[in-house]
């Protein structure tokens, strides 16, 4: 799968992720480090909190979502960058042993006024479990190279 | 530092973290596993991106911004549970050996109508390097307990 340059994106488009697993070795893991509170950390703690079971951090889903969309199709060229979020929810909890994976919906193109080298495409990214329920819902603008005009030198991009 | 509950947030407050330091093999190693892209995994690859150096992925970023949020003062009542986002924003890059800290401030708080034991407190966390200069901002409402009314009662919440 090649790069997809701004021109090549148009509203409507729709990309499937891969399938990833996460136990709950591995949730523990990430909030020991980053989110290190009850409910993320021991399955009886978790019983008397909001989640009423052991459930990942929102921030675990975020970042297993990205590791997703960079491994996905989508694939802009350039990289995925993210210029801005307009919306992030977590619907409902990620369990141990929930297999994740990413439908992104191109919603909107558009170029550059003021670098005409690039552009901006606004994407919703949800994010479903094993049983197709969305656990995160995730709209945001990412920055996407032009297709070079001249070939033989490679499109680079500023930050807007 | 007790728990707080809804009554005792107010909007205007603010309330500071501590600090982490953050370094090239840690923003490597997140890299690898949730955000594979070669400007967060390798200096020389860097270079040649918008990044132009080694920088952190944004869902590092977040993920220690939310750390230094459950270790702070901020402290509400059954935990920081997040039920929707407004905005998420880097407007600079966090390099190797920047020094993270974070500025809460509380925007306003408000009752839950179908709820009566809990509320919603919207806050802006603004996430600073070792120079105060601005890496994430961040627009959440969390959702906090009120004041259980009977003592001996432990509060409990429910999903909103």
């Amino acid at each position: 799968m090649t790069e997809r340059y701004l021109e090549d994106f148009e509203a409507g488009q729709t990309f499937r992720s891969q399938r990833i697993r996460i136990d709950a070795d591995r949730i523990k893991r990430f909030a020991a480090e980053f989110d290190p509170q009850p409910f993320h950390l021991d399955e009886r703690a978790a019983t008397d909190s909001i989640f009423r079971s052991l459930a990942a951090s929102g921030w675990h889903t975020a970042a297993i979502t990205m590791r997703l969309l960079v491994e996905g199709d989508l694939k802009p060229a350039g990289g995925i960058v993210g210029a801005g979020f307009d919306e992030l929810r977590w619907p409902r909890p990620v369990r141990p042993g929930d297999e994740l994976w990413v439908e992104s919906e191109v919603l909107e193109v558009r170029a550059s006024k003021s670098r005409p080298n690039q552009g901006v495409i606004k994407v919703r990214a949800t994010t479903l479990n094993q049983n197709n329920e969305p656990v995160q819902v995730l709209v945001g603008n990412l920055i996407v190279l032009r297709r070079p005009v001249s070939s033989g030198k490679k499109g680079k991009f500023n930050m807007l």
